[in-house]
């Protein structure tokens, strides 16, 4: 009887030091984690000047490259270029028309020569046509499937490990989190509540138009080609006053499209938060930063550096990268 | 001490008593009551074919004769012209030209001769050009010292309490209540968490653009003119798809603007619910429905007769309309 209540005892033991364990396991224990921390610790002990009512802990996080990778292409584009492929037996024009010509042919650098323009053909093709509920289900049905080029796994296993900690312990403290991203809100809503936490009214996107149908007796929502906001750069703190209407405590990007994010969240009063996360670690992820292509950090991090804003040096600050390492 | 305790069984009985009260006492117990009831228990009851898990119990509301009066012109109305007022010594040209001209001299017939372009008038001339944090003081303010023509009171004390208390039945049974109105957003954020429990970024209505600027080295949100979306009629499903991202399962109207956002809430499978409010009560608000210029309620109130939604006659299903009674 004895040792089964010493047994009790400690297992006890196990459990609680469990749950007071340090948060974020898979963050090492340098600047970066210790900011995140003591931000946390100041908005969330009542009675200090620092304190923040749970009402207003609004955290906002970029998607592309802060929750998950952005490499070799923004995963959304993958979905557009598979999409076309699937579609090109209903559409024989695009055999002789660019950028879809290009595209089916697996050559992106001509298909991608048109610039924007190329872009938006390939956004409203895939897109727009379809009611929201088949769209939902074409993105559910990819992903699937879909497997990254270089990881060989699903596109929802990339989430970092590291975020899906920091998300999960700003919940806890009485956070709202939401995803703010230049990347469409209807591709993200699908899977955000499973891989993130985040349900779908917490995620904010670009987002074209929507027209209210009744089709065979049926109301749905068709989707237009036309664009209602391009979340991204000046767009996110106007995407941000749209879907929350109040200014967010702590934004969380990775490039220059994620700056005005963090100087409207770091403009109001009180303690705030800022954090970029740089992409520093080739071997287990990617490098890239000042002259990128995709999603380039450098204005961003000027500003950062000048104001004292939370730099995450990957390399540096995460244990690991991904779930599956 | 012994008296201390009876003191705190009594206490605690009071507090048990309340909690356990009916849901709902301004309500009398007709069908209006009985089929709200009859919705939450089957919604919430587990194990039955009609459970909603709790994420998906999502409530949307119309605000103008619905949560409160839109008599004898819709509020933000009021604010509109008592704006235009305000204004006017900064603003001599309009002593000459309409909408303002007429406005000013109180004959409001020949100012909204001008249809809709002078209504639009009216709102570009008081909801642009300033920030957005500009224009929420705005509100608070003129919500402060404005009182209703007819009740000789502050707008806010005009929430019906009857949807007072069905709002926080909701809540208390695991929904997330949302306010989808015609209305604009930006005029209605700033009081809806203390009058309605409903925190901004549950509230969707009409919007328009916004800009991200820096003025004066400080990160500011302007209102601009045009306009992104007129949140009624057609546009009320779009701008529930927009913020929310899942159809609704309780959808709660009182005219024809509310339609679409009704047959889109009942459109879906599993358990649903939609009402419309009719004001049948000239004595203690007003009785309008079929040729009413404002808020017309006619093929809606024809869709829910032939489809069985629930009516409030306002007279009959009430007890008390307001909670100054």
């Amino acid at each position: 009887m004895k040792r089964l209540a010493r047994l009790a005892a400690c297992l006890l033991l196990v459990i609680v030091q469990a749950c007071i364990a340090q948060p974020l396991p898979s963050w090492n224990d340098g600047p970066a984690k210790q900011a995140i921390v003591a931000f946390v610790t100041d908005v969330t002990t009542q009675g200090t000047s620092t304190f923040v009512p749970q009402d207003d802990r609004i955290a906002v996080f970029d998607n592309d490259g802060t929750l998950w990778p952005e490499q070799p292409l923004p995963f959304q584009f993958m979905f557009v270029l598979d999409r076309i492929k699937a579609m090109a037996p209903q559409h024989p024009e695009w055999q002789v028309r660019e950028p879809f010509k290009s595209i089916l042919a697996g050559d992106m650098k001509t298909a991608l020569a048109g610039g924007e323009k190329a872009v938006a053909e390939m956004m409203a093709a895939t897109h727009s046509g379809m009611t929201t509920d088949e769209f939902a289900a074409q993105v559910t049905d990819w992903l699937a499937t879909a497997r990254h080029p270089r990881f060989k796994r699903a596109y929802t296993d990339l989430a970092y490990q590291p975020m899906l900690e920091l998300l999960a312990y700003l919940r806890d403290s009485g956070f709202k989190t939401y995803i703010v991203s230049g990347g469409g809100i209807e591709f993200m809503r699908p899977w955000t509540q499973e891989i993130y936490g985040i349900a779908p009214e917490q995620v904010i996107g670009s987002q074209g138009k929507l027209e209210f149908e009744v089709r065979d007796g049926k109301p749905v929502l068709v989707k237009l080609p036309q664009i209602d906001l391009v979340d991204d750069k000046a767009g996110k703190p106007v995407g941000i006053q749209k879907h929350i209407g109040r200014r967010p405590i702590a934004a969380f990007g990775n490039s220059d499209g994620d700056l005005q994010m963090l100087q409207w969240t770091m403009s109001g009063p009180g303690r705030r938060f800022a954090l970029l996360v740089h992409h520093t670690d080739a071997d287990r992820e990617w490098a890239y930063d000042r002259t990128s292509e995709i999603s380039r950090l450098d204005k961003a991090l000027d500003e950062a550096q000048a104001k004292g804003w939370t730099i995450v040096d990957m390399k540096r600050d995460w244990k690991r990268v991904f779930a599956f390492e």
